[in-house]
């Protein structure tokens, strides 16, 4: 079942790589209904199937109508991510006319079957499209892609709603759960998260969500949780609540991967803010309803050669906390927004030309810096939120996927904010302390080698002495299925690897072991070892300080965790 | 000739709107000669042909490839100035297939054919579209619209040349010319400009430029001359030589209306700034050699619906005196930029929501409030430069279209800034005080009756007691031929007509008289008497205290004068 290549590319949207556990497999392809309302799952109101123009190009091969509508949803589902819904290319290779036209079908129909060894899937050989489908999609890439719908105000409030008003919710914490150590789960194929108690491992709640949680934030008091879906859905959890649950609702677009909340001073959970891939756009929301109140389009020039991009889509956002700033990351421009949100009648962007394409990133641990990975262009770009400017630009290992990345205090160098890589099996440090170590500041000061590549997480916590570092997409199941830990006083020494899917005791299955997350005490480590949607998956907790098991956590409502976020460490940025 | 209605809407592009001497006419339309290279008139490098994608829809009527290049070129040429080159719709109606195809062939080849009472000129019956060509544009219209190609700094590179170095241009003036009084005239249909000295009213020198220079501009020295063609190429001229003359030039965009320079303390003479209505974008050049360095597109949201638009052009820009400031007016969106040209790595833009659609505009008396006519919403939208925020929006008549306005000193309201209309007779005075007039600020004070509808431009100068009002899209002969002007210390007296054309002493034509332009002494008006091309044009000059013909100013050379710019009046902002 994991014969297949894997994608190791740029881009890749975290978890999203596994194709085994893609998409396009919990929603089901709706081949010639074009009238028929496409309901996504739990979504508060029902979605227009996608209202792209059809129009077919004289010269590409004929395409029935019926064909087109399968082929738009074919493409939407399982190509779209890599090589953007206008096909102009990201991870994946541009696939535009002027490109697939002078290949012609027969060419373009081995790639989408047999694959590549850059990344592309064996569609065809794998099992996952039929023949008729890849000699359809072979002829559709010949023709315009057809541009999905626009989502602007309208769509928007039609697809919010209020479940709980602020005045009819709790004006005190009505329970006795311990919020600043509870942990979000990402219940990925389920569409839904689970909230567990971190001392007592039990599951308080499981809630359903947008699809495939990409990440959950907290507001600035820590009292609201918010995920967002990769389907664009946002949920807002009031854990005042004496069962947490859902009070707002919203869908922003028809693919999403950011959410953040506002953190200035002054602006405490007054204002949410969300990123989309499609519209490419953001928008500034209501922090105790969602209600939508400034969308921003991110379409622009690229950096460096200033050339028009029609997709640029939206990834991380953080939250600035010297100035009333989200800090928002446009993939396809190269560029970091500065989006201050003190007057939205009077929107003050700086737009800061950095490198493509953003991605992922988080604070270094003075929280003045943001360091951000420009993936394609294996570099890391360091914004400095106090003067909202660059500050560098660093090069390191290849396409580096940090998720928020890893802070701490290396024993030569001072301060460095840590990345690991999807393409190679290097751990990148870089000096964070411009004032203290400032010939360290912004270099690479020390290389580590780890097990492999595939990496997509790295964790460590101001208490702790380790450096965990995973390797999810790994094609090897000995690493993908184990975590590689270094003691940060003798990283030389190499790491150690622990085997968490074994400890987790699960029987036949993928068991892919993704994203260490710390407890708030910082004396925990949580891994999760994740399988297929209809194979059991389990939660492993190792103690940091012993390198060993502590607890597993297993349930039936444990399908397909991935991300896990502790709420205090994420309220306050501690990684 | 002029039995054609008139197209009086809002967003008609100044002098655009006058069929007969329209841009088609002295751009012949191509037709099947796809791979030729279009030169435009003058321009440095040759353009390509339209590289729109061509889609046929499937459920339009056919339309042959060589069919299908013949109605862009049409579309481009003659309809796309109200329509939009998108068809979405601006000061004419949306054309998109969702609005056409169920209108059917027959029907818009009706409208086509012979237009509207509101605006749509009729095509077919005035002879400018043969009824071939009406059934072509019908069947055309019912297609996606082909979107022309982008143009960014490749593009721009390309069709930019320095034809003078800085280094070798002269360190000091070469030339005996009285600067500060001379004349910028646009020679509309010959693509050219003609230099005039004010005091002996020679021409001085005539220049080849972009086809129909929408306006001129100065560099803050008062040195460098800029001009933009509405074909989008700016060409940079040097008063400063023996005989002045183009030192650079370039091609921002397809069609253009807007060119400026910075003019803050520690800024003057270092970037030009001009915006494109197609690609919707602004571009920020060096100010000695018009090198492109910066591109920011202006596609995004709508003001009030936040709806996404694909074509928000960009109309007049002027430069702050109190910030290193750019105001931008985005007609579509109805959105004003403030882009701060201090760091254009890390460019900050402050992004005013105002209203739709913004079109023209200059500062009321103490410079620090800019005034923006909002022409689709009868509205003048009041930015406050030092603040970078919105300050008023004020109702005014039906489309307002300032040019920059008129300041004076009302005898009882004090300080106004006066605007005229297309859409009707009167002219709207609004008090422009907020310190020592604060009832009257922001407010129409005063509502003058003038000849008809169809102003373009109002002027007075500061020395001048005289506020002057052209009706050059008048359908009315003695209207558009005449000026009225208004006693300021004696508004309710009504205006005085002066029979401008009449006193140029033409023979046949148009003669339309537009645009009031002062010397710098301010004791001087001059108006251009604009006939065809074909036809003898002047310039006539009147005293200002005396109301009286001073001069007539005829030559072979003035083709179509329209636009008069004062060096010095336009390098400190005097109207």
């Amino acid at each position: 079942m994991f014969s297949r290549k894997l994608v190791l590319a740029a881009g890749v949207s975290l978890l999203a790589a596994l194709p085994v556990l893609s998409y396009a497999q919990s929603k089901p392809v709706h081949p010639g209904t074009p009238e028929e309302e496409i309901r996504y799952k739990g979504a508060p109101v029902p979605i227009k199937p996608e209202e792209a123009k059809e129009t077919l190009s004289p010269k590409a091969p004929p395409v029935s109508p019926e064909e087109f509508t399968r082929a738009k949803q074919i493409y939407f589902e399982r190509c779209a991510g890599c090589h953007g819904v206008l096909r102009k290319g990201a991870t994946g290779k541009p696939l535009t006319p002027d490109i697939t036209l002078p290949k012609g079908t027969e060419y373009l129909k081995v790639f989408i079957a047999y694959g590549t060894p850059a990344g592309m899937p064996n569609w065809q050989t794998s099992g996952e499209l039929t023949e008729k489908d890849v000699d359809l999609m072979a002829r559709f890439l010949q023709h315009e892609p057809p541009q999905p719908p626009e989502f602007g105000l309208k769509e928007m409030k039609a697809a919010w709603k209020v479940h709980v008003a602020p005045e009819k919710r709790p004006t005190r914490k009505m329970n006795n759960l311990n919020l600043e150590n509870l942990f979000s789960v990402t219940l990925r194929d389920a569409g839904q998260i689970a909230l567990i108690d971190g001392a007592s491992k039990k599951i308080v709640n499981v809630i359903d969500t947008g699809y495939a949680v990409h990440i959950s934030r907290m507001s600035a008091s820590g009292r609201y949780l918010f995920v967002i879906g990769r389907d664009a859905r946002i949920d807002m959890i009031d854990l005042w609540m004496e069962k947490p649950a859902v009070v707002a609702t919203i869908k922003v677009g028809l693919e999403a991967r950011s959410v953040e909340t506002s953190k200035y001073k002054g602006y405490e959970d007054r204002y949410a803010v969300a990123g989309t891939y499609w519209p490419p756009q953001f928008v500034i929301m209501k922090g105790d309803t969602l209600e939508p109140l400034k969308i921003v389009a991110t379409r622009g020039m690229t950096v460096g050669d200033q050339e028009y991009h029609p997709e640029p889509r939206v990834a991380a956002i953080v939250a600035s906390h010297h100035k009333p700033e989200f800090v928002v990351n446009v993939k396809e421009t190269g560029k970091v927004l500065m989006a201050d949100y003190s007057d939205l009648a009077n929107l003050k962007v700086t737009e800061i030309a950095t490198a493509r394409f953003l991605h992922d990133g988080g604070w270094e641990s003075s929280q003045r810096y943001v360091m951000m990975a420009a993936n394609q262009s294996d570099k890391i770009v360091v914004v400095d939120t106090v003067k909202s400017k660059l500050e560098a630009i660093v090069s390191v290992g290849k396409i580096p996927h940090p998720g928020r990345g890893a802070n701490f205090k290396h024993p030569k160098f001072g301060p460095v904010w840590a990345t690991s890589h999807l393409g190679d099996e290097t751990i990148s440090l870089i000096g964070t302390d411009p004032k203290g170590h400032k010939a360290n500041a912004w270099k690479v000061v020390q290389t580590l080698k780890g097990q492999g590549g595939g990496s997509l997480f790295i964790k460590t916590h101001p208490k702790s002495k380790n450096l965990w570092v995973d390797t999810t997409l790994n094609p090897d199941t000995a690493i993908s299925q184990s975590i590689a830990v270094y003691d940060i006083n003798a990283l030389d020494k190499g790491f150690q690897a622990l085997p968490i899917a074994e400890w987790a005791g699960l029987g036949e299955g993928a068991k892919r072991v993704v994203q260490p997350e710390y407890n708030k005490a910082g004396d925990e480590v949580w891994f999760s070892v994740w399988s297929a949607k209809n194979q059991q998956s389990a939660i492993v907790v190792v103690g940091d300080k012993t390198r060993k098991l502590k607890a597993v956590i297993k349930d039936k409502a444990l399908i397909t965790p991935t991300g896990k976020f502790n709420v205090y460490n994420t309220q306050k940025d501690v990684y």
